[in-house]
């Protein structure tokens, strides 16, 4: 504890106290002594000054200095050296090894998803996880992002294995779409492979999961000649997640997956932070850590403290509970499915993706729940509503989500109540806002009531503290840190030169870097093309760069088709053109926004240059000119203008 | 990150947008596209139910299971069994081991000070630490308390040696009274020894010196035949500072001192994560662990998050500044000294220990400045306000300490003027509140600002979290929570049953309990004695109890002495008794008082029993009845009463 040192603190309000009782009939007892003692009289006789003299006359003089004890002063050395050993281990590097690796991030850099690293050396690779990402808005009719494969392809003889952290989308949803071009064999913890299995069968090429092989944690596997890899068990949002620690002739380099420490997991299976410690004090050479949470300053709730309020949710409620949340997190399912039973709920689980990740848990014993208490959609309307907790996907508002049916009273065997209470257990992820406060109006609009506390979602990922114990365990020589967009990998980068790593040995990587490591420096060698692949979801099928980009087009500035038969010899219309517009006029203003397009054409044959009614091409491609300059001048807008002209 | 299955989130929202912009003329694009497709009429010949065929066919059943993959599931089996492993190394402990260990503290809980721990195998005996502590505000004239030393004397034969953990006074304030009696060698780092060193100085027990044993972290060191102990480095309030393992043939105990889990510690030597997680691997018998902080949900923040606060006072800062903390937190004067020197300023250090604190620290090269820096009291005078930094003890409002001294105009350097700030870089020590809260009052009146801040200290101790972390890296089969009152105790055991630990194998000890632990109980088997040694520090000297007792009687209740000549013959008074009494009347009552006395004597010697007059002794007991059921009567007191009388 902080206690002062014997002359001060309590001990001399002691002394203090004995003086005063020392003098009786003190006039004010509020007064220090030391401002008093003069003026008083010793009632008792006693010396007012008794006892503090030794203290008065040290007052004047400086102490004098204890001289250096040698022997301690030579053991401050020899811990400084230790301190110094034990916080560099890479100290002991061999700097003048030839040995290298090189690290190519296909994905994961400059945005949150699609997470690909290639790890590379002379000879062999291995590829880190094999993600998917999500659209933006504006890529129109794509439901997927899928990472450019073709750096993959063009080191597709080196690629020895594909290395899975987790089970997360992020980190395996690019998985079918990779394999369906080439195979590799996939080495990975029991869950993550169970759920690219489910993939795997989705996309009709089961016969792929003979490449599976699943691991042991902190066993090491030889994979090809060149690595050893080593899965640590790590806490995150989803369970059965892990940290890589990738050893090469260059030196070992440690992956961390996503992560947060949770001292508390539901399953128990804390974070392996001994096998983190082993490896940071042999000495790591590059660290990759996640930065998704980089500005959170404080430490991430353990999944555990999500309970309190589940309880109190179940406490509370009258009637039916309807209780939406990742559908990957499956220990917040199964915590809340245990608050429902301890509440005498039946459960009913309603989504696709709901359904199947509790099946998976259970069929691998990741959590164990008895059957009974399970139902079917059809039973909920022969039980009381007190009895019933249905647990579902659409906690993002997503449209053809069960939740959001429900809502808008589309859902087969679920109407909303007003007794209902809608429990949603996660927290919106950005860009998510606006479709899960429409969902919301529906919900309450039918009478529901909503609880969305805070206390009902933590997130799965590092805070600046537990960034920092990670650094701290580690100990690498090198950092890059992963997993964020740009502003997120620059505050991780800062968290990192707080915790000793030298700013010239941190590099903020972007998609397609290929960094250079040697024990002795990291540097970026190349750029490879990288970019994504757009997934339509209904057939699993890619959709061609251009497509999107017109969707993009005709979403922002709409479109106009002309029709029109022109008399060659006159350059005059045969008869109106036929004019059609989406997303440029309102309707009742379509007339006047056809006859206007026939002036623009009158005005432009009138006007046509020599000739040009030889070359059609020629000829379309000058009347779109002359619509678009038109449009322009008028709207600011630049449609799509397809014209059509008959010669006749 | 937390992304869900591809067919929800955003990916459902994209196939939403994608039927929404398949119909031309929407008449409500806020309402949902579900609801609407029915009504619509698609313009552009779509089929607007198009797309989402499957999935409405999927809608109406349930879907079908995939099979288990027999494979995964084993190796999901081999995981839970290496979790089990690495989860709970101490499952190799051998049960049926005969070994045992027994843990005794005589000091520090039950309290917060005064540490001293026994730990002892059949033959022989370590002691943790030798502290003391701060007295009661009703232990009159006490100044520091130091354990009783009686068990240390019972087993002294068997005593090998005393381990240090760190150089607060709670952990080696007790050394030179120990010492003076019975002598060990004395095992620790550099900085806990020399500051030993000094209070063996200053009780002229140099010689003692002799005993220093100065250790190399991370080094195991045998201590006699039985004990193999290695110091830990560890983050805390006070540099240097240790945890502790203890192998005995019973098993290894972790004793982590005093300690925060400071990432970003002022000397860069972070705590020893590395060492505490290789134990916590192999096995850990037992953890004794700081409960001090055991409410504190917050992180303790680090050290180093103080500098931010520091520059800001500084920067504002425009005369001088006289910065006050707790001497032994080198890391925070040395932090103050660097903002000083920073703004231009030139350091003087007031306060002896604060003093021979920044002596030592330079001294061992634990803290690096020049000595330019630096000028004498004397020198104050002679320069810019502006370009004075005072670093002083008194954050405790210690009547003795310079700051204290400065704010009553009384010290001979510093008087205090309108434009110093004064800095209180620390918390109150609960009790102190008042002390510290009067010496404002006087910097105030006379003219200067103070900055107290939050963000101006830190704590030393770890918070929840940080326990948290300690539990899983030591992963313990027993554990005993220490340095802490009985509540801080009882809610770290409530940590530790979180963390893993089953509540059966969590003892919660008292000073004296003899815990003995093996690796298949851990129970308590005895009490010794335990208490505390008053010692007054002006002359280092034992002040026996029933002293402290009278002291406790006097400020209480006051003292009453009554001097009579009795005639023997007559029962009769021979003159007015003389009365004098202390802290029971105001003065204005004092004949009123000694009248009454007078009165009850009168009636006492009216009444008195056969005989009693040749029986001083009883003769006086029984007026001491007499006045003091008067007094009790009338004042509900039980002064000291001294009658004296003499029969003539």
């Amino acid at each position: 504890m902080e206690q002062e040192n014997q002359e001060s603190v309590k001990s001399t309000s002691q002394e203090n106290r004995k003086q005063y009782n020392n003098n009786k009939r003190h006039n004010n007892p509020s007064r220090p002594s030391g401002q008093n003692s003069n003026k008083q009289a010793g009632t008792t006789g006693a010396n007012p000054s008794n006892g503090s003299k030794s203290k008065s006359a040290s007052r004047g003089r400086r102490r004098q200095s204890t001289p250096v004890n040698d022997s301690l002063k030579a053991f401050v050395e020899i811990n400084q050296e230790a301190h110094k050993q034990r916080l560099n281990p890479h100290y002991k590097l061999d700097l003048n090894s030839k040995e290298k690796i090189r690290i190519t991030p296909l994905g994961g850099l400059g945005e949150i998803g699609g997470n690909i690293t290639v790890f590379e050396t002379e000879k062999e690779a291995i590829l880190i996880d094999v993600g998917m990402s999500f659209p933006d808005e504006d890529m129109h009719g794509v439901d997927i992002l899928v990472p450019d494969f073709t750096y993959i392809r063009e080191i597709r003889n080196k690629i020895k294995a594909v290395i899975i952290t987790h089970a997360h989308e992020d980190h395996i949803g690019a998985m079918p779409y990779l394999y369906k071009e080439m195979q590799f064999p996939i080495y990975g913890s029991p869950l993550p492979l169970a759920m690219i299995g489910n993939k795997f069968d989705e996309h009709h090429i089961k016969d792929f999961k003979q490449y599976f092989n699943p691991i042991e944690k902190r066993k090491v596997y030889k994979i090809g000649e060149d690595f050893e890899v080593e899965w640590m068990h790590m806490t995150h949002s989803i369970i059965d997640s892990s940290s890589l620690a990738v050893t090469t002739s260059a030196g070992t380099i440690i992956h961390t997956g996503d992560f947060k420490i949770d001292h508390t997991p539901v399953d128990g299976y804390t974070a392996d932070l001994h096998r983190l410690a082993h490896y940071g004090d042999k000495g790591v050479l590059c660290l990759l850590s996640d930065s998704t949470n980089s500005y959170n300053t404080a430490p991430t709730p353990s999944e555990l403290s999500v309970a309190p309020a589940l309880d109190r949710v179940f406490a509370k409620a009258e009637g039916r509970v309807i209780l939406s949340t990742f559908s990957s997190n499956i220990h917040r399912v199964y915590q809340a499915i245990q608050y429902g039973v301890k509440y005498g709920r039946k459960v009913c689980v309603i989504g696709r993706s709901m359904e199947r990740n509790i099946e998976v848990a259970m069929q691998y014993d990741y959590i164990k729940l008895p059957k009974n208490i399970f139902v079917e959609p059809e039973q909920i309307a022969h039980l009381n509503d007190k009895d019933v907790l249905i647990v579902t996907t659409g906690s993002q508002g997503e449209p053809s989500s069960a939740l959001f049916r429900m809502s808008i009273g589309e859902h087969r065997h679920v109407k909303i109540k007003p007794t209902d209470l809608i429990v949603l257990s996660s927290r919106p992820i950005p860009g998510n806002e606006g479709s899960i406060s429409g969902m919301l109006n529906y919900l309450q609009r039918a009478g529901a009531k909503v609880a969305q506390d805070r206390e009902l979602h933590v997130s799965g990922h590092a805070s600046i503290e537990e960034q920092k114990l990670m650094l701290r365990l580690v100990n690498p020589k090198f950092f890059l840190p992963i997993h964020g967009e740009y502003n997120h990998v620059m505050r991780h980068r800062d968290t990192a030169m707080l915790c000793g790593v030298p700013e010239r040995n941190i590099y903020i990587m972007n998609d397609g870097d290929t960094v250079e490591i040697a024990p002795k420096y990291m540097r970026k060698v190349k750029t490879v093309r990288t970019g994504k692949t757009y997934i339509d979801n209904q057939n699993n099928h890619k959709i061609d760069d251009d497509i999107v980009i017109d969707r993009q087009k005709l979403a922002t500035d709409g479109i106009v088709m002309i029709v029109a038969q022109i008399d060659g010899q006159h350059s005059t219309m045969l008869s109106k053109p036929i004019v059609t517009s989406f997303g440029i006029v309102a309707d009742k203003q379509d007339k006047f926004f056809a006859k206007e397009m026939e002036d623009v054409l009158e005005h432009f044959l009138a006007n046509i240059k020599e000739g040009l009614l030889e070359n059609p091409r020629a000829l379309e491609n000058d009347l779109r000119q002359a619509v678009r300059k038109h449009i322009y001048r008028k709207m600011k807008k630049y449609p799509l203008i397809v014209p059509h002209i008959f010669i006749m």
